[in-house]
This record gives C-alpha cells, structure tokens and sequence, in this order.
C-alpha cells in the first residue's frame, strides 16, 4: 500500500492558508456534561464555524490551493450537505465559480443554501452512476476542476487543523482521547495526523452510527467496506470510506465505536439542554460513544470535534 | 414617587461580589442575521449563564448579601422557574438552605432541577393567595429571609452586570440601542440603570410578547398594570411589573415594543438555525422586535440580552 498522507508542514500550511478566511471555533467545557459521563470534556465547536461546519476548512483549502487558471474555471463537486456550501462559499471568497452536482430528490433547503452562496445547482438522477455521469459532464463543458468532499488531500489537511486548533489552545492540558465522527472519513483522518504530529500520546477514536458502520467493518477487516444502504439519523455519516482516508484511518486510528441511534438522540438531546448549542445528529455521535463506554473514559481528558450545526430543526423529535 | 433605585456603585459592587460565582458569558455576532435584519447585532448570551439564565446574578447578589446570621436562617422564594434553580444554587454555594415554593401544577422537570441544586421545595396550591401564605409559613416556620424573584434591589443590582459586561465587553463599540425582554421588569430594570451610568447615548427598550403586555400597558398608561391571564409561548415573562422595577422602567426606558407569539416562534427558529445556540422563546423575544422595526434599527448597533437557554425541548414544534 501506497500513500502520501499530509505531513505536518502540509497541515501548517494548509492552517496559515485557510486562516483569514475561517473562524478559531471556541472549545466548550460543561460541568453537568463532565458530572454526568464522570469524564473530562472538551467539544472543539465546529457548529459556530462558517457554514455551520467544518467542511469550511478543507474546501478553503482545495480552493486555495488552485492555479489562478483552474480558479477562473471553477470548482465542482457531488454533494447535498456541508461541503456543497463550504465549497460554494469558498469558490465565491475566491471569485471563482462553484458547480454542485445534487440529487433531484434533495431538500429544496439545501439547493437554496447552496445557490444563496452563489453556486450553480446541477440536478441529477439520485443514483451514483447519474451523479459521476454528471460531475464528468460538468468538469468537461464548464472545465471545472473536481473537488472531492473528503477523499483528497487538501481536504483531509483542511480538516486536519481543526484538531490543530484543539492542541494549540488547550496548550498544556493533555487530552487522553480525541474523538471524531466518520463518514468518508475526512475529518477522522485529518484529526488522527494532527494528533499524531502534535499530540502524539493522545488516542484517537472514530465513532460511527452502527447503522452506517462501515468505517467499523473496515477497520475490523482491514478491507475498505462500502456503505451499503446505510439508515441512521446521523445523515452527514452516510458515505463510504475513500482510498486515500482509509488506510490513513488504519494505520492511525487507535479505534472505531459505534453507538446506536437511540444512543445519538439522547447525546443530541443531552448537548442541546446542557450545553445550550445546537449540534447535529452526525456531531452528537462522539457524546453518545463516552456515554456507552464510561469505563474506558472515566477520569480521562476528552476531547470531542462537533462537527457541525446544520439541522433541519423540524426533523428532530425528543 | 419615592424610590431608591440602585447606584453606579450598587451595580459595581454586585458585580465585584458575584463574579467569583458567576460565567462572565460570551457576547456573539452573527454575519447572517445582521445581513437578514439589516442591523448590526450583538448578543450578550445569559444562556450559558450558570443555571441557564441571567438569574444566577441576582440571586447570587441576593444571597451573598445576607448578614451570616441570614445565611444560617436560609432563603426562601416563589418561582417555578429559572430564579428558582438560580437561588437554589446561590444558597448552596454559600452554605445556606433555600425553601422554593412552587404551585403542585409546575413540571416535574422543574422540581427535579431545583433539588437537584439542593433546595427543598415545598408544594402549594396554583393560586396566588396560595403562594402568599405558603411563602409567610415558610418564613415563619423555617425563619428563612425571602428573595423576591425581580422587585428587589440586590436582584435588580445583579441583573444589571449582564448589561455591564456587555458595555466593558465592547468597549469602543458604542451600542445605539440595547434590548432586554421585560417580565417582572427585573432584567429590563437593571439594564437601564447599567446604561444610563455607562453608555448614557444607549437607547433602552424593553421587549415583551402581546400575550402578555401589562409591562407595555403599564408604560403607555403610567400606572402599574397587572398582568391579568396572560397567555404566550415565552412563559418566562408572565408576571407583572413590581413597585421597585416599575419606576426605573417609567424612569429611564426610552420605549417597550411588542410582538406576538408567532413573531417570537420566527425568530426562536432563526437563532437556533443560524446562530447554532438554544436560546429560550422568553429570549426570541427582542429579536423578533428587531425584525418587526427594520426600519427603527437599520444599520444601527443593537445589543441583545439573550436571557436564558432554559426549554423543554418536547415542547417545541418548528
């Protein structure tokens, strides 16, 4: 196998690149959380970052890392959630064109958010082959270069230095475990070199719905598992590892942990009324992991990455 | 009309006195609902207050005021509410005992909260001749000294650092207009009195549902109208003025603007969904004014108090 994940310079640079244009989230502690797990918390608040996640990151950093020609040819990219507006914000901060390849089943909502951010919507039939059909005739007629949700190594040092973020501000307090969502796996491989680079006697776990648990099987295997009719709550959570996030995961990532999503909505619940923020499902899955293994945590320094805010709010019934 | 509202060195006091106890809380900007309403908005956010609202302040200057022999003898109030968890706290960290006298209707959410901070509660009828004797007995039977939930000065002295912090906060950022929901008038009158000693250019106006406007009636008219079966989804500002709070509204608010349940619904979803924070519909309140009077406060600096992040999530529906 192999593979040139993003060394730590790639992280710092990608950090120094990104940084005008995104938020320093806050980090979070809470009493009530801490009494209740018996475990140290610390949630890096991904919620308050531009476009309600951290996808704001990576795609500011694959926009800025463009030629000025590719820039005047625009982006493009599949995606109905965070960083089809990530990368609409970032193509326009960069006076550059975004053109998002969409279901035509996909909430109107996010077709608007992503047009209010100045992209051009490309609907498609909501299956894969329609969708890579489509993204292949948008790179061909408008020129534009594609820019992967999470299997890119842009990306994945974009997401990478919200862990960065993590380590520089607690400074001296030395988190036991950092604890990322997964989905394609952006985030969890970027927050596992970070960590490794900067924290390296900090563990790092992916936690997972179990009803889209393919990050689990892949990493119990070894193999890449693709998601296959995944159904859980968590929906940012939903896609299959890539071949450059996976064996990042597997040589990095001290362990996956899935959690129900029972277990989600009551961790979702717990943050929105102790806490006072709003997360989203596929954040909540991180909470819902401490909660189920108090034992493995308890008395540890934690730290957790929400990693996003963006919730269709008449969706969530407690 | 005689009546000694707090001073300059009343408020610096409460202040000097509780924030050993207390959050100094955060103030948030959002670039999206300032492009939404027009108005540069500031929100001092009193929902990660300790206890979830600005009440831990006036209760907390409440009880650190008491003589020793006070302490010893406990405090007692009314409140099935927030003030209710915020005395509860207030005594407890200082080695008292509060008594809370609730209506045996009030959630048992809300009873649960309050022993959990270590209070006993004791049950009344839900009337308010109930409440009076039962408050009497208490004070009697336990000798225990009453904290009035809003018509009181220590109360109003300690409300009144959440709008301080805000002025120290912003420092050169001068605020045109500032903005507090009005219940009991216990908030609203300490944020008066706060700007008229510290950003006397700062117009005052308190915010108020239509449901439950006597604080409204009660400023057009000049005369303390009760609030008579007030009904409205910000259950946080049912009460009625007192003979403390009403004179420094009359006094030095320049105006109370209203609202109505649905406005307050609208902006309650808007801060949850482009703010990412809980805030409770008592605090929706003074954002919906700003959205009813774009034309009052375009393009000024307006600063919010977000009271409180106290909700029973089940009983929102968007």
């Amino acid at each position: 196998m192999t593979y040139k994940e993003p060394s730590l310079q790639d992280i710092q640079a990608a950090h120094s690149r990104i940084k005008p244009y995104i938020h320093k989230t806050p980090i979070l502690t809470s009493k009530s959380l801490d009494q209740l797990s018996g475990v140290e918390l610390f949630f890096k608040c991904e919620n308050f970052q531009k476009v309600g996640a951290f996808k704001a990151r990576g795609a500011m950093n694959g926009v800025l890392s463009l030629t000025k020609e590719e820039l005047i040819r625009g982006v493009c990219t599949h995606s109905s959630g965070n960083h089809a507006q990530a990368l609409a914000l970032a193509a326009r901060e960069n006076g550059s064109n975004a053109f998002i390849v969409m279901p035509n089943n996909a909430p109107v909502v996010k077709k608007n958010a992503v047009v209010g951010y100045g992209a051009e919507v490309i609907e498609c039939e909501p299956t894969l082959q329609a969708r890579e059909s489509t993204v292949e005739t948008v790179m061909k007629e408008k020129g534009a270069v594609f820019i992967h949700p999470y299997n890119d190594y842009n990306i994945i040092a974009g997401q990478a230095t919200a862990a960065k973020e993590v380590y520089e501000t607690l400074e001296k307090i030395e988190l036991d475990y950092i604890l990322a969502p997964v989905g394609g796996g952006g985030l969890l491989s970027g927050t596992a070199l970070a960590t490794k680079y900067i924290s390296a006697s900090t563990k790092i776990i992916g936690c997972e719905p179990e009803g889209a648990n393919d990050a689990y099987q892949s990493f119990q295997t070894k193999q890449l598992v693709p998601s296959e009719n995944p159904m859980t709550i968590a929906d940012g959570l939903l896609t299959s590892l890539g071949d450059k996030t996976f064996p990042i995961i597997i040589n990095h990532v001290d362990d996956i942990l899935t959690v129900s999503d029972i277990e989600i909505m009551e961790a979702l619940k717990l943050t929105w009324e102790r806490m006072k923020i709003i997360i989203e499902p596929s954040s909540a899955v991180c909470l819902a992991v401490v909660l189920k293994n108090k034992t493995l945590f308890k008395n540890k320094k934690v730290g957790i990455i929400i990693s996003g805010g963006n919730v269709e709010l008449s969706k969530i019934k407690f």
